[in-house]
């Protein structure tokens, strides 16, 4: 069951994986920095982007699963990841809302977002990301959520 | 951008379009029955179903464009299609929530809901559902829903 | 428990319930017009409104029980008013999201919603409301809503 | 505007804050353990608790404002205390869906959540919770959260 096409919207990326860890970096240097990361962007394509968290020992919750607020942190990072490949690292994008749904307890695993932004208005971006563990087909946890984009 | 296969609990839906209409009509007359369905079951396959809401002027809102409350309703019923496709014609199976974005307006033509069953468990089934005009490639509106499965 | 106190930003209400009632009877003509209306503003209070709505049995469901859209829509229009019965009848003001969690099945009654807006900021406007069956005590839906504001 | 009263369901709690502080102590070691924590439990009263989550610096995000996913954490949190000193310590109550809208950027401050349970069902329980900064009116986030509960 095949959905309509994407629109012509969906341009190239307007940056690289590298542009964008060195972006992160910068703006979010507790996620790690260049030699330690946390989250690890592995792709990044029209209206799209692929998101690797590291698995860390931190994440875990009684019964050797990972938390609920490890997979938000992912959910949300994914999207800002996917919107600014889109639009480039403008300031001020910030989270108004998101919504998530957990299916299943991962295993103590990466976990990887798999990122499609649904559109991107004048004043919002609206995207939804899968979740899944490493090596698995089982969705863990699925999300939609919204960022206000700042008035150019 | 590839996401991991689905896993094989995407087993044959065990309703036709034909049978699913039979058991719509029976259920919520008030949707039109057979001779003047307002909604149309287009494709049943394995955790996924389209649905079409045929056009009425009384959907209609300031503008030009289709209410919300309507782009809920169709959200809403091709997620019951869906998971009632994939578990049978269960009565009892109920929204215990919804969350749903507004990302066009819609022009007043037929309405293509193309729904993906995310999970079904024991006791909820979640499904993403994704809203196109007919004939146009802009998504006017995406939802994520949860149903409440009866005990067997 | 007492949360924190609305800031002074909770103004006195810029329209009275008749003068709701006229834009709303001018603005969605479908919803009945004065002499039929199917939703009645009972109360529009600073950052806060009530709304009835009026009992008809093709709201029905299976089980006696009222659907899911016609909760949708009163949670929805609720928040409509209670925005404008803060801003004025500002028109293109629409729904970007609703998030709507159905809690137990109401009765063949009329419904009514409580509306609390928690934010009006320039872009955006968010409420929350509650529906309950006439004369009861239960809590039938709550809903999460937000409004595009356009710009002056 | 007053609501209809609750429904004599909210019973009074089974657990002290005494009781709840040692039990997060036992189940979430990495919050900081009694020396140390990092949320706080300030009061449980029926179908209700009032959370604190201390500041610290890695909740920072650029602009000097504190992170959404430290905010979604505060949330969950507030939710799962405010209904396990409703119905007790039960294992495996997990959170299955979580919706947070983002009002405000909060100073660089102590978060204080106000959780108010909206229904405890067999399987399900659900709640929405209000984020202040600490000595501020101001909204900065509202959330709306459903737990699954465990069969006896």
């Amino acid at each position: 069951m095949k959905k309509p096409h994407q629109k012509p919207e969906a341009a190239a990326p307007v940056l690289t994986i590298d542009q964008m860890h060195a972006f992160l970096d910068e703006v979010f240097p507790q996620l790690g920095g260049k030699d330690n990361r946390a989250f690890i962007v592995e792709d990044i394509s029209p209206m799209a982007a692929r998101v690797r968290m590291a698995y860390h020992n931190r994440q875990l919750r009684p019964g050797g699963t990972i938390s609920g607020p490890a997979m938000f942190t992912l959910a949300d990072l994914s999207i800002y990841i996917a919107i600014l490949g889109q639009i480039g690292p403008v300031g001020h994008c910030v989270t108004t809302s998101l919504n998530i749904n957990f299916l299943a307890k991962p295993e103590p695993r990466d976990l990887i977002a798999y990122c499609h932004v649904l559109k991107i208005g004048k004043r919002l971006a609206i995207a939804e990301v899968s979740l899944f563990s490493e090596g698995s087909e089982d969705l863990v946890a699925h999300a939609t959520g919204t960022y206000s984009i700042p008035s150019p």
